[in-house]
């Protein structure tokens, strides 16, 4: 059923496992605590950026999987993408499962993305299992969209630092776990910034537009979400989207944040914040759904944006479109008044899963 | 509902609307008397090549909705993606429209990508009216994948032409038109393929993985279809599927073919045949539904390959893998029989067509 931009999901699909790895330098930030796997070193064993990004991806699907508790043969479809050309780290991470794979580009909102498909896809009884995933690497978002890291450029104040990293979650039609309850679908917004190095401002407008959306066809308010969290908006970007919701009328409060303006300390510096297509998904598969599933957090609206630009755009003067997809996550109903035991996975058991990516990979 | 890889359409989603347009040279092929526009030059009255392509796409949505004979307000959703990093042509042609937007990578795969994802939707009641769309141009293609134009470079025998044409069709719960019966999700499929210039050879293998899934979970045959029509393996690709299914116990015969085989005339010398996004978008968008409309096709399985490759992952030794994603198109029960009148657009029409899109343009 929709309204609109929104789609009410009348079985709210289960999110039953999820997992997320980071870089070494994302394990010293904010969220270090909470995420699954943290890497030695960016290159993860592998001869490129490339390639390690690739391998960030299967872990993360293949963690999500063992998250779920459940076999990889249960699972119908991975939606997944990436900032890459031609997403090449989703498309070759899912050559090595043995399930259906329907890429997707939506930039850093597509952690949302995928959701939001793939819960209608449970929802409308197309599938019974997906998993859902994505991620970045500063290294290879760099080179790809601004310059060689050889360079040592020196990086404006409204700059974000791409994080390195891969989330991933298993939806289903039943189990335990927090629930989606709502997606809602957004707009293709620009505003006409057009530099590079200020992506927040591209994308506030898309969240502000979603964000409306949202609230109008839901009839919620800010207040009834424990958390309201943008993707990789950053420090700047996340000023601008309180501004604008502001001029609309609506005040963003102590539970409006912003992944990206939270993922790093400030010795870190990172200047406006974290962002890619892994800031929000590693958020979101770590700190976010184990607050749901200790009922810390009962009902979190989650809106990354995407910056949809290409250097071939910008090079012929083209500014910088942005788009947000919203999902809304409860908490299941059986930790809505009492704490439960945390169900994610220790630490100590990432060796295994590991050892699993690597005999995937010798296939 | 579904059977492990293939969805079984319950409501059966309607084509309501469809749009083609082609660069020159596709208007001289095989298929030119069927695209309902042939651009005069392939810049379309833009500064680059990819501006053009971003309108090529604008102008089939424009035109699928108002063949479909409804108001852009009425359409929930656009799906849509094409070759360009970062879809770009996709992502800036959704910036005109009001509706939300889906980004998809598939490749050349893209346009059943988007009507398997898309009928999903309607079918599971999520959404009422989707747009899906695809396209792509020779020359963004080629400067992006392989040489500059001005190089002159030879093309070896196995080389493909990218199309240079946009298609969109308008899919909904209710109405008259072809259906979309039954969607297969296909996996991605490496066979170790490392040649640019033999797509077909590399996506042949997917298309044969999809088709094996196809018949097994809908236990149907080759014979239980008018046509079988694959994107774009080309001539080579092709014979390779044939040889492919052939060992796998089934023989493709005279209802098989492939969009990119068909696309040119001899003399138009484009070696091995069409290929890109925009060459199975566009038969689809004209000469398939056209026939599906009439009742002369009474069952159509579609199923467009596409090949993940970057230039990134070629140059770090990579392989190329495929996707084949396949949809079941059935004609209307009222035209099962009987032959009705042609409903596509007359060319005629096509000039408001395209000065809606010159004011969408200003905006």
């Amino acid at each position: 059923m929709y309204t609109n931009q929104t789609v009410i999901f009348k079985h709210k699909p289960v999110i039953i496992g999820s997992f997320s790895i980071v870089g070494p330098k994302e394990g010293k930030g904010n969220f270090g605590p909470y995420f699954n796997y943290v890497m030695k070193d960016d290159c993860f064993g592998e001869k490129s950026y490339e390639k390690a990004e690739m391998k960030m991806l299967k872990t993360a699907i293949v963690g999500a999987i063992e998250d779920a508790k459940i076999k990889a043969s249960d699972v119908n479809l991975l939606l997944a993408g990436d900032l890459l050309n031609q997403i090449i780290s989703s498309s070759y991470a899912a050559r090595d499962f043995d399930f259906a794979f329907l890429g997707l580009f939506g930039a850093c909102s597509t952690m949302a993305e995928s959701m939001a498909i793939g819960a209608s896809l449970i929802d409308g009884h197309e599938f019974d299992t997906v998993v859902c995933s994505t991620g970045s690497h500063f290294s290879t978002a760099e080179r790809q969209f601004r310059f060689p890291l050889e360079l040592g450029n020196q990086r404006p104040p409204t700059s974000q630092w791409t994080v390195t990293g891969a989330g991933a979650c298993v939806l289903s039609n039943k189990g335990v776990g927090p629930r989606i309850t709502m997606a809602t679908f957004g707009k293709v917004i620009d505003y006409g910034i057009m530099d590079v190095n200020d992506m927040g401002a591209a994308m506030a407008p898309a969240a502000m537009n979603t964000m409306l959306a949202h609230f109008r066809d839901t009839k919620t308010t800010p207040d009834d979400y424990d958390l309201i969290v943008t993707g990789d908006l950053g420090k700047l970007g996340s000023e601008i989207l309180i501004d604008l919701m502001e001029d609309q009328g609506i005040k963003l409060g102590l539970n409006y944040n912003d992944c990206g303006q939270m993922y790093f300390t400030r010795n870190q510096n990172t200047l406006s914040g974290g962002s890619g297509c892994g800031c929000s998904a590693t958020v979101l598969n770590s700190y976010i759904i184990k607050k749901l599933r200790t009922g810390e957090y009962k009902r979190v609206l989650f809106m990354p944006t995407g910056a949809l630009m290409s250097t071939t755009a910008t090079q012929q003067g083209e500014t910088i479109p942005g788009v947000c997809h919203a999902i809304v996550l409860e908490c299941d109903e059986s930790v809505k008044d009492k704490k439960v035991k945390d169900v994610t996975l220790s630490r100590s058991k990432n060796k295994k899963i590991l050892e699993t990516v690597e005999e995937n990979s010798q296939k």
